[in-house]
């Protein structure tokens, strides 16, 4: 293993340098095109012209055309959009990087379907994301599942939130099922917990498979150091980025970075430098799918907002990340003098750096006063804060290196005010369960599933009401939106455990998808 | 058959009436709440703030939100998707409507998939886009093709445009393949050639099995007399459009529509208003295929551009084709002065109205003194007006209710200049083969797949010269791009007409996707 641990990323330098010095081509080509008198007699219908579109939706028009002259096709890239591919790989460290415009879905089914072949199998964190369990349906594979830890914070005063995936883990299901034809985790969780992408690696590449890390909330990654090491650079053979989760670019964009490690004779693990012998991840495949998952039309507008976004990465990112920091760390000095708002992570002051990513805050209130939808409730209502996402005991916030000051004391001035009209409330002290992650599957078995998704989705379904529904076979997935991790997969059946949870947060009023009006889709008996 | 006439949409008025008066709801919503002073702790990542976009973009990142309250949810909508989506329904005469952010191809995808089983036989054009192969591939379907009519235009001068689909052929396939699940067939064709699909409709539905059909040019039918009508009122089942390619919509926008044809007893057709029974296409599985084809976090800005464009439609669409049709007729007078240039469809001055869709303009020179090719490039390079597509012996353009006066102006004046140059030019009038469209597969045998798509793509490939490729089995689709449709498709063996053809394409610089730098990959022997 020693080796293989020395030809990860870890402070290597980028097989190429930053050549050309050239920043944003794409978004600066496409600038200039709009200024010239060309005139379109091609799609968009739109024209690029006066009155095609209301406000400001009128600009972003200018710019959106199809794949004329001089812009290159993302399916066959070999002019501008090659080169700028290429320069998201040197900033990354990725041997090859491809721009994506149907989210990280498309990167994630394009990723699993490019290293597997029907009926295979394939572990995978059972906190992935809903598109791994698609791929898995859509393939027909047989899923092994990783449970991650549970995280419950200082003094057990439980935030129940889903952990990283412990190396031992993987070791011991890779072990126990040496048939896997690929490992797929999520790195950072939702809540920005990392895993040890470098070791699990390691293990992974130890059987001669490859590992896939949907890191879409992780792409502003390896800017700073005092933030979590990117996957790209920890061994992972095909690395997915939300480049608009946690970065400055448009709802849809993502990137899907491949690195060509290959197995040599005697289970060398080297780095394929020229692309000859076999990779773990074959670059070909990918493309292949990444053409059939994505349109054949894919949007400049979108592609630029890549481009722009890798601009301000080069230019300003260290800068802007280390500004973060300076926020995070005046906001949780503030919040610490609160009797009942607690920020997750930072009660642990011993934790190791990069476990947790600072871009995201967990807050909630102990003992229960408020439940994490009625403290979004009152900092989108009262305080016109509109957070992420409600959680049965938390809220959680995304902040990025775009956030202004302004917007951090907004947050602080809120939670301090909320905290102290707490300070009269009386409670009677419950803690709120938290199904979200693996709390209630997690210290169990994961349901046995009675079929395959595909089985389940061919069967003959019903509606029934959820409060109904023990001993039912889920027919569809059943999660939180957001993060759209299943908590029922169809084929699964529903325990007495997984329905008080879904009535519970149904009560708490958290967006069930798979549950709707109280009722759910089960296989008919 | 009578009865099931009578029942589809020529004439029918909307189930609904336009209940609520409003218009672009989604887009105004957005445009209020970018104003408005809420502060984002939710991706993007952008935070709709200054300086986290250059120029064009920055404008619509302030539209760019991710599912907040108020929102809804495009993969479970209840609120202002869900009333947008109904209002696009009402506009088009569907029963349903759903927007989509992955372009048509997802919209086809989910089609197809909605309509079949792993293995089924499905009964499609030779001409059907890409995605409908990739469908064909995913479900592993047994495709049967139908090969559309070759136009050749007047005095035999080719064109070798792809024609429509003959309802009589549809018939022929279904009898000799009475075991197909369902029908797909692209109408209108690139160039604009519109089928019967009222005909193919009843064919279809008198085998009980229902009718996709890619329209994904056609989404400005129906709102014009003199236009084509769209296959929504004409029985199909799903239809697919392409907002973005002749409407003013935003690249990767589109719509999926359904309707709720059921066959009931005695094969009687009737419209199943209260969606009780069996439809042809389940809903619900279309539903289910959209959110795993489609990101889980679609683009409010995408979905916002639809908005708007539907409310162009509403307020405006009418007149403006109608002016269209002023500008074409006037465009085309002019160009008759031409002893060269000729344009498709105009020849023939007894076709039936609806036929062809006055959107598209192929445009070619007599006598193979220019190559479609080489005139774009003049185009292009003189008078800077960017064609849609070069063809091997003419042009597309594709012109929209958003074109002005002026871009038609250009390209008469551009085309007539032209056509005087070319009075002295010389030429050997050898005519230029074309085999975009099936001339090269559809005049004798479609190649016989040597194995399924599947197969090819699991099976050890290598790279070949083209010129040696003759007799091999493709491993890659082959397409001239655009449009996208193959000619080559993975497990057929090339003909040595294929190859000449492919040969002939890299020689007229035509993009030809499959082949890179005179190489093509094929199976190993």
């Amino acid at each position: 293993m020693g080796e293989a641990w020395e030809s990860y990323g870890k402070g290597r330098e980028p097989k190429y340098s930053i050549r050309d010095g050239i920043v944003a081509e794409l978004y600066r080509e496409l600038e200039k095109y709009r200024s010239a008198d060309y005139y379109p007699f091609h799609m968009p219908g739109h024209k690029r012209c006066a009155g095609a579109a209301n406000g400001a939706l009128s600009s972003g028009y200018g710019l959106d055309i199809t794949e004329i002259d001089g812009f290159d096709n993302l399916h066959q890239a070999q002019g501008i959009l090659r080169r700028e591919q290429e320069r998201a790989a040197e900033l990354y460290g990725a041997a090859q990087s491809y721009y994506l415009v149907n989210g990280s879905t498309c990167g994630i089914l394009s990723a699993v379907f490019a290293v597997t072949k029907r009926g295979d199998k394939i572990l995978m964190g059972r906190n992935c994301h809903k598109s791994v369990y698609h791929a898995v349906y859509l393939r027909e594979l047989e899923a092994v599942y990783l449970l991650p830890e549970v995280l419950d914070g200082k003094d057990g005063w439980g935030f129940g939130i889903a952990g990283g995936i412990e190396p031992a883990a993987v070791e011991k299901a890779l072990k126990a099922n040496p048939d896997c034809a690929a490992v797929i985790i999520t790195s950072p969780t939702y809540e920005g917990v990392v895993s040890d992408v470098e070791k699990i690696a390691c293990i992974v590449h130890s059987y001669g498979i490859p590992l896939i890390v949907d890191e879409a909330h992780g792409a502003h990654f390896g800017f700073h150091e005092a933030y979590p090491v990117s996957s790209v650079r920890q061994g992972a053979d095909l690395v997915i980025h939300s480049v608009h989760k946690t970065l400055p670019a448009m709802t849809q964009s993502a990137l899907l970075h491949w690195n060509h490690w290959n197995v040599g004779s005697a289970g060398h693990l080297s780095r394929n430098r020229d692309g000859a012998g076999q990779c773990l991840a074959d670059r070909r495949r990918v493309e292949r799918y990444l053409r059939i998952f994505q349109t054949s039309s894919p949007s400049y507008v979108l592609m630029a907002s890549v481009s722009s976004c890798m601009e301000i990465v080069q230019r300003e990112g260290r800068e802007r990340l280390d500004r973060l920091l300076e926020y995070r760390n005046d906001f949780v000095q503030r919040i610490g003098k609160c009797h009942y708002v607690k920020i997750f992570g930072e009660e642990e002051p011993g934790q190791p750096a990069g476990r947790y990513d600072p871009c995201k805050l967990v807050i909630g209130i102990a003992d229960g006063r408020m439940t994490g939808q009625e403290l979004y409730d009152v900092l989108l209502e009262r305080y016109h804060l509109q957070m992420e996402m409600a959680a049965g005991s938390y809220v959680l916030a995304i902040v990025t290196m775009m956030d202004t000051e302004e917007g951090w004391n907004r947050l602080a001035d809120a939670l301090l005010e909320i905290d102290d009209g707490l300070f009269n409330q009386k409670t009677d002290g419950q803690r709120i369960r938290d199904w979200y992650g693996p709390r209630g599957c997690g210290r169990r078995q994961i349901p046995q599933p009675a079929m395959t998704i595909a089985e389940a989705y061919e069967a003959r379904q019903e509606t029934v009401a959820l409060a109904d529904s023990t001993g039912r076979i889920a027919a569809e997935f059943i999660n939180l939106y957001p993060p759209g991790i299943p908590l029922a997969v169809p084929g699964e059946r529903l325990t007495e455990e997984m329905v008080e949870a879904f009535l519970e947060y149904e009560k708490l009023q958290l967006r069930v998808q798979g549950v709707e009006n109280g009722l759910v889709r089960v296989i008919k008996v």
